[in-house]
């Protein structure tokens, strides 16, 4: 029987290397999914890959597990960050777990000046991304970052990366457009996929040999972004405007639209 | 002050028409919301497009609307079903939920050789499904169907319908082709977009000047499809296989990833 729990430890995994459980792990292997000595589990902690383990010993508090091999080596994801304003708790949860399995770097939830959240619980937000690797396969765990000001972010913009800006306003103008010229409406600028200047495709360009570079996307909060924060991310020199189609996405909807786009047209799909 | 209230009623709209509301709406309306005679809200039916409506009677259990003015004509979705095999019941909901706001014009239970779930609340889904076109300025509401089976359906499958299939077993190929090629790996057959078979990305022909056809996304359920469905699903004429990345998506996160991707390629993003 192949192993189908995965668990993520911080402990280094290797041929033949004890894995000490935690509490928390301990019960839920050997109290909730019953398993005994001998019983397999795959380990990965964001830096070794996936590793096959053995239950070597099991208790109700404590218990080791010894690696076999390697069975996945380590995926990094694309260098994708994403920005995004923390909304009602199960959404936001939401953001965070679909983040991670959609393959982001790196989270960091912003405050734009229409976020209502002044706080939010940084921990509980790492442990959606934990579990949301363990659950789809994926050997990186992207790191959840405090909320911090989108104003302050964009003062210390690292050098050369670049911004995917989901600006719901456009929305409104791909709609004015469909009323207007219907299906033949020429498409709008803001429209376009920001990538692929030259006129192709970059979905379509054999094995991606380009690689992408550093990204972020920014999806707004559900009232919107101000008029002077618009006015700044239009003029950023990184930053690219998307539209997400013509109806209004919610903000976790549209977080998952936003990266698909970005993953099947410069990521790892 | 612009009506920012928008409400999914089953009655004909047009200038100077009467709406009666129903309890539950003049209860939300008047109640929850404290509108008074003279408060505006927008309508819409599903045929009719959107219109700006006058309260002219408010009561605590019931209530009169008059329409004043079409705000948006009627905005048919793309002919694009989701097909979903249930799981969950918060992430069904979502499911449903998304699919409206990504602009499915239909929603279809499918009941598959590992699902679940016997049976589903139709009533519900359907209420959710009004409640994300109320939400996301959509005039036009899904039909959601009640749970069928998925061999049945495509016993009967409607002539011309294209099959958008999401095998989450490809993912493993796509793995393995990463593992052994990188970044540089040849794209597998079932990693490209199902259209656009003439090399070019349809997304940027000017316009979409061609209309996609009649088209259906299947998501399977968690536990992956049988065999003999795969096998199945695969031999049809009409059906394309893609896969979704290198990690594991959650049924709810492909349905979305996967309605992006036909939006964005075929669609009216």
């Amino acid at each position: 029987m192949s192993a189908k729990i995965r668990l993520y430890v911080e402990h280094p995994l290797g041929a033949g290397q004890s894995v000490p459980l935690d509490r928390g792990q301990a019960h839920y292997l050997f109290g909730v999914m019953r398993m005994t000595v001998g019983g397999q589990v795959k380990l990965f902690n964001g830096t070794d890959g996936e590793w096959l383990a053995d239950v070597a010993q099991a208790g109700k508090r404590a218990g080791v597990l010894t690696c076999v091999e390697q069975t996945k080596p380590l995926q990094m994801p694309p260098d994708l960050w994403l920005l995004f304003a923390p909304i009602k708790k199960a959404r936001t949860d939401f953001i965070v777990e679909k983040a991670a399995e959609m393959g982001a770097a790196r989270i960091l939830p912003v405050q734009t000046d229409f976020t209502n959240s002044e706080r939010i619980r940084q921990d509980r937000l790492q442990a959606h991304a934990i579990e949301a690797a363990e659950q789809c396969g994926g050997t990186y765990v992207p790191q959840v970052d405090d909320l911090q000001k989108l104003s302050r972010l964009l003062d210390d913009w690292p050098e050369g990366r670049q911004l995917m800006f989901c600006d719901e306003a456009e929305v409104g103008n791909a709609l004015q457009l469909i009323a207007q010229g219907g299906a033949s409406r020429p498409r709008a600028e803001a429209e376009r996929p920001p990538m692929g200047a030259d006129g192709r495709c970059p979905a379509y360009r054999p094995g991606k040999e380009t690689q992408p570079g550093s990204w972020a996307i920014l999806i707004g909060p559900e009232g919107g972004f101000s008029e002077a924060e618009r006015k700044r991310l239009h003029a950023l020199p990184y930053s690219h405007v998307v539209s997400l189609g013509p109806r209004i996405l919610r903000a976790d909807t549209a977080a998952v639209a936003a990266m698909t786009l970005w993953q099947q047209t410069l990521g790892d799909w």
